[in-house]
């Protein structure tokens, strides 16, 4: 059972519970080789806090003393070991080797025998240079195989690898018929020739396409990562367990793992590492010590390495800042950079789970912050939502490495006198004067020195919404007319057009229906509340700048635009508890708007399409019929509070 | 005494040694605050490995009880610290609170009696907001008060701080009258309100012109840098030490440092940190611990975060690979990006430093690493020391990310039959196949996904070199006649196009003189010797492909081409000694060519420029006047050897 707790990007905190126990994720499990005890077990889970581990079932059963013990007293006590025990099929030995002497019902069987936790299909390594052909015959039998796995599981969890080489529509239907089969965790298979080319680019295509596929109410495990250096970015695609064999693989050639590659201590010009292991050890001491004590060390340094870049990425994923840490983690390699470059061209996907808002400032890394799903969707709204006041325009400049209005305020005040809508070019693309307090845009911070893709880009948009938007001419500062006259309501105009934007058009203008009043905050004397015709409808946050939508707002939605807009339908049965308050729950809710996205507000409603609740999506309009747990909604009033 | 034992860049990895003890550079001084004992300086030393520590002598004058212990017992007694301890003046305090009721001769007496290793002026700290005139009159005094220190110090180290708010001219001239006072180190102030304000593009703008006055024998301070998101950047800069009150002030306040910010114990979501001070415990638990105990895990942590980035640091400059953690951590918040930024303003001074050449792949990490100095070096080279072995050209793009030939090797052939030079558009602009098995070519890996701005500038570079070097004109490899019978020597062409880049054309006439036989190495088939008329001249290095001279090249040089080109003149005394394959120390050099580089091929001569040996430049020529101590060229081979 595995439940989301946490989102950035595609990126998920979850628990994920095994036979009791529970693996806090994103998880890396080191592979134990069960004939090679180079860290032992109970230290992996004390010493180091791994609570899952994975060791090889083909091994075991291919070495007759292993076999009758773990076939005596189980894998648990074999390894000495509490955690959760993943075990591998043969399938990688085969990658490695050539075929196996082995039968998939037998390997299954036997993970199940000795009490494995998760077993593994014994799915066939679809290699990067195979054909398409080749491919998908051999997904067949993947297929074929993992429907055996999942008839003879019992009360294992099973495996089911996605297969599919580097053809993006292979994964894609891979994993598709995966997540209908009874299988607990979609890892993503054949990945490990890639990461060992640097082929990072097309890892992410792999990744990227397995995950349209996928049953979400599953974890998924990207096979064969466990460098620090790939662990943010791929969770930030959406991948909740890693797995390591060569923290100890390295430490046995003197190799050792850094965030930035994997260095042999032959090469290095100094140790220079304060980790637990480490510390207080130099280079010389560190080449001298005896093989034995010297393997150890170096795997400990590796699992070091591991422990320490998972925190970071689990602290960025907390803070909603995950992109930030990949794009970082991205330019340790060129080949990563690539691969972080060849994640714009997912970032339609990308924008599916992507939060509405987080909290805090957001960072400008580079060129390639223009791809975070949020400058996609920003560009789509304004395209979609925003109504321009006048059909005139003036165009400022970006200031200060900020996307946002302040400096200006009298030219503002200054061009909207004459009639004019002023616009600032920033790294958005165009922002409105109107929109320039809200999220994204007035938590951004950029340089202020420009590089020439984001300065070029950014003009180019601006001019390309200010033709779709309609407007009939743009000026500069200077050229604002110095006498207009015009009256205008500055704060009702922004209060208005964040509205459009997070709601759309026809659900504003319910929402500013008749006479409107703007309730200002004293301290800082932004707008707090709307009140429509005595009504108050919408809060605005101080956070983000964005509205909390309340019952009456919600009321006037449902009257004015027609489902699914914003709904989220919830069973009669769940109806008590979320009009008194409660959250919903995924396996309560009947359908809902497909357009919403994580945090946004939603209408929470009856079958008959009466507001029962409204608060913020936690999940995915395509998470929610896979989940068997977790919130799907957190509900903020109900109708009847 | 101040030695560099490697470099990087601007870095320093140096050993400066204070009263027979030894500070290994860069390294970080932790400020002990006399009445505040957060961690004592006992543990510092122990534990956390700082071998020097800063405390404040106006704060211990100030208070009788420790006056009166400090003057009876020593300030290392007192502190019960081993290491070299450097004191503060009360300068900072007059930043902070203004005036000080405190003599500058009072002062430095106090340090000199108290027994303090490193003393201060009491020195005036220029606001970044004063006006130059200002600034300029408050240099004056700080000058003033240095004379006086140094007239006092006696056995006792002194800082002469280099002040100037943000004006360029005048923190060089204050640094060039510094210079040549007899302090020991050069501090950089009055920089405090520039990091707390996040004006990191200026701060490069103090470090970088205060580095064109300074005296290169001495380390160089970055007066309140403590930072771990900073000491990368400041390192490659060349300042040497640093200092942080920060982990103690911050860890009384409850914030925690990390490599990408400070963050509040309030406000952060999740702890998630493996250093030695947080490890096993949460978030929840420290909030919840008492006080005293939570501040002091705090400033451990605090501590732990600096050692580990500064451990980083130290191995990057070992490994010659600080450019690329610099431009690393420069991402992590966008005014860090900006001073990266800025920092390409200063790629000529830097380029004066960085070494010709350097182990291993070079990586790049976005834009911002055309700004290296490397990549000015090349297109400066290649415009003042490259001959065209034909005037047409045919441009090939850029192939997999990086700027080498080997996947066109059959068109290059195909295009030289025709009486085509073959040139490849690289992100280092033009990269003529002669050269493009040479450092830094040969050595980079670029993403093969191309940014906007690389792009544009890799044809402009191109077409503006084609020009320059007088093509007559270029066709695409599409264009290329398929009947060429022009007969063609590559590695010829090769062998003079090295030479001609890394010696000068008329050095690499003369090297070339008369008949040519290459030795080629068995195994890869590569240049390894080059014998001109029968005589060795050169060995071309695997590593990096470029020469190594032999004394019978320096020997053709020296009579080819006029002194002071490519020489090194030692004194008579050094003579014997180098010619006997010794290397030349700082001070026995009399005169060198100012356009050498560190790592750079010279001829070492004696005063009537006879040839007396071969090596490697180490330190640069405006560094080797100022130096005492350390070796100025590796001599390969002597004369006489």
């Amino acid at each position: 059972m595995f439940e989301i707790v946490k989102r950035d990007g595609m990126a998920r905190m979850g628990k994920f519970e095994v036979h009791g126990k529970i693996v806090e994720t994103p998880a890396l499990l080191p592979v134990v080789n069960p004939k090679i005890n180079t860290i032992p077990p109970r230290e992996l889970y004390e010493k180091f806090g791994f609570k899952a581990l994975i060791t090889n079932s083909y091994i075991i059963r291919n070495t007759p003393e292993l076999r009758d013990k773990a076939l005596e007293v189980g894998l648990h006590e074999m390894l000495d070991y509490p955690g959760v025990i993943m075990t591998d099929s043969g399938t990688f030995q085969s990658h490695m080797y050539g075929e196996v002497d082995l039968k998939n019902e037998e390997i299954v069987q036997f993970q199940h025998d000795i009490g494995t936790d998760i077993g593994t299909v014994l799915d066939i390594f679809t290699e990067p240079f195979w054909t398409k052909e080749q491919t998908a015959e051999s997904i067949e039998v993947t297929l074929g195989r993992t429907k055996v796995a999942c008839d003879m599981k019992g009360d294992m969890l099973i495996n089911g690898v996605v297969q599919g080489s580097i053809y993006q529509d292979l994964r894609e239907d891979c994993a598709r018929k995966m997540a209908s089969m009874d299988i607990d965790v979609h890892p993503i298979g054949g990945v490990v020739p890639l990461m060992e080319q640097y082929r990072y680019s097309e890892l992410v295509d792999v990744v990227m396409s397995s995950k349209r596929g996928i049953n979400h109410s599953r974890p998924v495990h990207l096979f064969g990562a466990g460098h620090p250096m790939i662990l943010a970015l791929a969770t930030l695609m959406g991948c909740d367990l890693f797995d390591s064999a060569g923290y100890a693989k390295f430490a046995r050639d003197e190799r050792m793992m850094f965030i930035d590659g994997t260095f042999r201590l032959s090469d290095m010009q100094s140790l220079d590492c304060d980790c637990p292991a480490c510390r207080g050890h130099t280079l010389q001491e560190l080449r001298r010590m005896e093989k034995k004590a010297k393997t150890r060390l170096i795997a400990e340094h590796n699992l070091y390495q591991i422990t320490h870049e998972l925190a970071l990425v689990r602290r960025y994923l907390q803070e909603g800042r995950l992109w930030e840490l990949a794009e970082l983690r991205c330019r340790a390699h060129p080949a990563l950079l690539d691969a972080l470059r060849r994640l714009k061209e997912h970032q339609a996907q990308m924008e599916l789970s992507d939060p509405i808002s987080r909290d805090g400032a957001i960072f400008y890394t580079g060129p390639e912050s223009r791809g975070r799903p949020t400058y996609l969707r920003y560009l789509q709204r304004i395209r979609d939502r925003y109504v321009p006041p006048t059909d005139k325009a003036v165009i400022f400049p970006e200031c200060q490495g900020k996307p946002y209005s302040r400096p200006y305020a009298e030219d503002f005040d200054k061009a909207r006198r004459a009639g004019f809508t002023p616009i600032v070019v920033s790294p958005f693309g165009p922002v409105p004067a109107e929109l320039d307090e809200m999220y994204p845009l007035a938590q951004s911070l950029f340089p202020s020195i420009p590089d020439m893709e984001t300065d070029t880009e950014s003009e180019r948009l601006t001019f390309q919404f200010l033709s779709a938007a309609g407007f009939k001419g743009a000026i500069t500062p200077e050229q604002i007319p110095e006498d207009g006259t015009m009256e205008y309501d500055a704060d009702l105009l922004r209060a208005k057009a964040v509205a459009r934007y997070q709601f759309g058009i026809p659900a504003a203008d319910a929402l500013f229906r008749g006479e409107i009043q703007l309730v200002r905050s004293k301290k800082t004397g932004k707008i707090r509340n709307v009140i429509s015709d005595g009504e108050h409808v919408l809060s605005m946050r101080a956070g983000d700048g964005l509205y909390t939508l309340r019952m009456e707002g919600a009321k006037r939605i449902v009257e004015a635009v027609p489902a699914p807009h914003m709904r989220v339908v919830v069973m009669d049965d769940a109806v008590p508890f979320v009009s008194d308050g409660r959250n919903v729950f995924a396996q309560f809710v009947l359908s809902c708007d497909q357009n919403l996205r994580p945090m946004e507000e939603v209408i929470v409603t009856d079958g008959k399409d009466n507001p029962v609740a409204t608060g913020r999506m936690f999940l995915t309009p395509f998470e929610i019929p896979f989940m068997k747990k977790g919130m799907a909604v957190k509900v903020r009033s109900g109708s009847d509070d």
